[in-house]
């Protein structure tokens, strides 16, 4: 028997709406990419956002089309962004960080109709122009006054775009699971892979986003998402902060530490969200200008696990809760939230600051569980870890045209329907998640675990190494076995014996690895990261000195 | 182009299966029927559901199939709750105030197979159990040794009812849109009403209502449901309560002023919700022992307008903040929030007091609009008024057996898919919205309508008015005009000239009264409102002077 309950499709336009009906003079501010600040509000974006629909079906867009962007974190940007996925086409947020080669591929991939960009990527525009398939407009996110002098044809400055367009089009009317937005995750390995939220994954992620103890938004705070829209949906706060009538600031191309701090200030900033490097920029200028934050009570950090360092100056030097998040573009993009339960406020401040470095609980609408290889739950004691595999409404079940397949339905699925995020993890009593290794970098020996990143933690702190990396090496009796890489400090030449002394008693004895080598330098990806896959290229037919002794 | 992200059904058991996972350990205490304080927590309530879905299995009762409580807010009610719905069974939640013949009628609409019922409601079971035709099995929320001693057959005890079943039982796996709750509405004509919940508006319902700026609990709130949870799902406050971890207090069979009290300062009530009755009994008790509320930071009010007295005690003499809650059965039930703009709390008090006397804002997921009676929109101005109609994924299509139908699909809707609130509101330019009448209270002259209520709260001001009451009296011009209805003070003797000389100038002209009539006696309902219904029944046949002069 089913319920007798309106038919009401959660379709993102109507949060949007709601922000029109219910905080139509609620101000979004922009620091603006030609330069001065620019202030709005939902009520004008709204009308606006409309006129894009009108101006993106009169240029042939029909529902399920993709249009991209190319875009900081500006009013237009959000007009776009509404406009079309209020009349049912894809809006496709495009990373500008990536190489030019990988933007082209990936919009041929998603064969973007419309690319609206700022004009700070004007340059990419014109170098990838030549190589992209399926764009007939690219429309610059200005006036015709700014418009970049491009070789480019069919430039058109957004102003004019969407000029003398109505300010009221028919959005929604369509089923909730309607894709929404395109976001494309780059892996380490192989093609980027597009993630294809619907309007119904997108509307309960804000929903869920906003609950008391994730953000928390309310009318009455002013938000500033330093994180950009094509980072996963700028976290849900594009969706968050309209649903909520919280005022909204937009940092536009300026993300440095002065510039996000005259924003904090001069606008009143209450929350704002971004990854550690931002925050390390901000309290860098800080701590240079002898300066306070003065009316910020919440800051989201994630992207990367948040530095101890970092935490402990906002909370302690600035006044500031550090809310740690955890999540991936699959996840829409929120899977755990740091904030605390009644049991760990009332811990002594170093057990709280070891509870808020890790990566949180996870919100209502995210299931989560860490299994072993055959997909037997690991207990929930902060020490057992497992690859940590999701399920929920706003995560992916399938790659757009069906890339990263796992089974004949084209889903990127284990068998009982939980994604693999392809962390390792531990989850503690109380439900916290820490990330303790990739599950690619895990060693695996004799069919038990071994994190590499525990074991590196503990050598770097041995005489003379600069930098340590663990690697698992095949084993003819163990299946694999840990080879520890040691970067030396300048000048000093830590031995086998001197490290295994010194990590004896700090890790487990079926942990202590086989072999140590000295190598001159440890190669670093793109972030900063150890590059494991350099190095098990570099000793994939490395013999451990066990192995002979095995064979 | 369907996005590609995970299928996850909108099914309240997700609920507590999510406490269960995430705060297993959190408390739930009630105030037993029995008599003692009990406490338990959310893993035990998961497990003791499980058993109740078996057990119900057991019985035969399959999906769809109704099983009834009759009983207070328990952590055993709660089980049964999340039993029943949890194996797609629904929950009828039925109101123990009706009058027994009532209660009769509505579990034999609901074809109830089950009824749990507290052992304070055995001599209304003992009275009804002959005209029962559906129900096989009546368990009393108890253990054998307070079973009542009852001539009713198939009396078992809670606890004999689930003892020795298994504590694992397959939940949810079916559509979202599948039936939940059945609650009646008790309307002033006709049959009751049923209101059929499906998961899906119940746990959006929720997921709306845990927003920061609706009720904006979170796992450090203890929260008092003392609203029923046979009013309207307690205000979904049985559901938000589990998704967010709070610390849940039931308060049992005693909502009188010092049992209120004694829960909310034991168990450090944080957030509390009910009707404003029972926070008179409580602000009267606190008067009078000189209390204080040391714990409790919010208070929820609704079920009808919050008395002036009330928002000021609460807010100036107990620092606790008010949030006016506006909502009906058929709409899950939340509609509007009294939480306050920036630009509210940036007004003077007493404008922040009349803000917050009105019924509040429309929460994210309610649509609302007010219109004339050719459906056109009035402006939201504060001033205008019209009859309020909403729409949204928690408000009903339809009730239960077609109930009600306005249309050949059986609905209860207008024709533009809202459903008609029967209230006649204003909504002001910052989208507070307050009833300002019971739609077939308003008096519609010459195509205008005038509001019963303004009049009647200007008349009362007049010399010797003790009661005063406005109805419309059917006039051969303007269709309608009002007709005011004065019960004089004990001596007193007010003359037509004179009220109408008082009523000048403070109302509009044309909303004039055409007669005034003395009475020894207006008539009052159930609930000490004015009986309009009797009144118009009295007056059916008066003739207006105006009504002469016009013929």
């Amino acid at each position: 028997m089913l319920g007798l309950m309106q038919d009401w499709q959660l379709t993102v336009d109507k949060i949007l709406d709601h922000a029109n009906a219910s905080f139509p003079r609620r101000e979004v501010v922009t620091r603006s990419v030609e330069g001065p600040i620019s202030r709005t509000t939902y009520g004008n974006i709204y009308r606006r956002a409309k006129q894009v629909s009108n101006a993106l079906r009169e240029r042939g867009i029909k529902p399920g089309d993709r249009v991209a962007t190319l875009a900081w974190n500006t009013e237009r940007h959000l007009e776009a962004w509404y406009g079309a996925m209020g009349m049912g086409a894809v809006l496709h947020t495009v990373n500008p960080r990536l190489f030019p080669d990988q933007i082209a591929w990936i919009i041929n991939h998603a064969e973007d109709k419309i690319l609206f960009f700022d004009t700070t990527f004007a340059p990419i525009i014109e170098k990838i122009a030549p190589q992209l398939k399926t764009v007939t407009t690219y429309v610059a996110l200005t006036d015709r006054d700014h418009l970049p002098k491009g070789t480019v044809p069919h430039f058109v400055a957004y102003e004019d775009f969407i000029h003398g367009h109505a300010q009221d089009a028919q959005w929604g009317g369509f089923d909730e699971n309607t894709a929404c937005g395109l976001c494309y995750t780059s892996g380490t390995t192989g093609d980027p892979k597009g993630v294809l939220y619907s309007h119904r994954s997108n509307l309960l992620q804000a929903m869920a986003a906003n609950q008391s103890d994730v953000f928390g938004c309310g009318a009455n705070d002013t938000v500033l998402p330093v994180v950009p829209m094509f980072h996963a949906n700028a976290w849900a706060i594009a969706f968050v902060a309209p649903m909520c009538g919280a005022k909204l600031v937009m940092p536009g191309a300026k993300l440095d530490g002065p510039s996000v701090y005259e924003l904090l200030e001069t606008e009143k900033v209450t929350f704002t969200a971004a990854v550690p490097t931002v925050w390390l920029m901000l309290l860098n200028h800080l701590r240079e200008t002898n300066s306070k934050l003065t009316t910020l009570k919440r800051v989201a950090i994630g992207g990367s696990a948040v530095p101890e360092a970092v935490l402990r100056a906002f909370e302690d030097d600035y006044g500031v809760e550090v809310i740690h998040a955890w999540g991936m573009t699959e996840m829409s993009p929120i899977g755990t939230i740091g904030k605390m339960l009644p049991e760990s406020y009332a811990a002594d401040r170093e057990t709280q600051i070891k509870t808020k470095l890790k990566q949180g609980r996870a919100m209502f609408t995210v299931e989560m569980k860490i299994i072993d290889d055959a997909g037997v739950e690991k207990p929930h004691d902060g020490k057992a870890f497992g690859r940590l595999v999701v399920k929920g409404p706003s995560v992916a079940r399938a790659y757009f045209k069906n890339a990263g397949a796992r089974n004949e339905k084209g889903e990127c699925l284990e068998a009982d329907g939980y994604f693999d995020t392809g962390d390792v993890a531990t989850i503690d009593p109380l439900g916290y998640m820490q990330i303790t290794d990739r599950a690619k970098d895990v060693i695996k020996s004799g069919g038990e675990w071994i994190s590499s990143i525990d074991i590196e933690n503990f050598a770097v702190g041995a005489e003379g190494v600069a930098c340590a990396a663990v690697i698992g090496v095949a084993h003819p009796k163990w299946d694999e076995r840990p080879l520890l890489i040691i970067e030396p400090k300048p000048g000093a030449q830590p031995t086998r014996d001197q490290v295994l002394k010194y990590l004896d008693g700090k890790i487990a004895k079926w942990w202590m690895p086989d072999d140590v080598v000295l190598v001159e330098k440890i190669p670093l990806g793109a972030t900063g990261k150890i590059n494991k896959l350099a190095l098990r290229e570099q000793f994939k037919d490395y013999t451990l000195p066990s192995a002979q002794a095995a064979e």
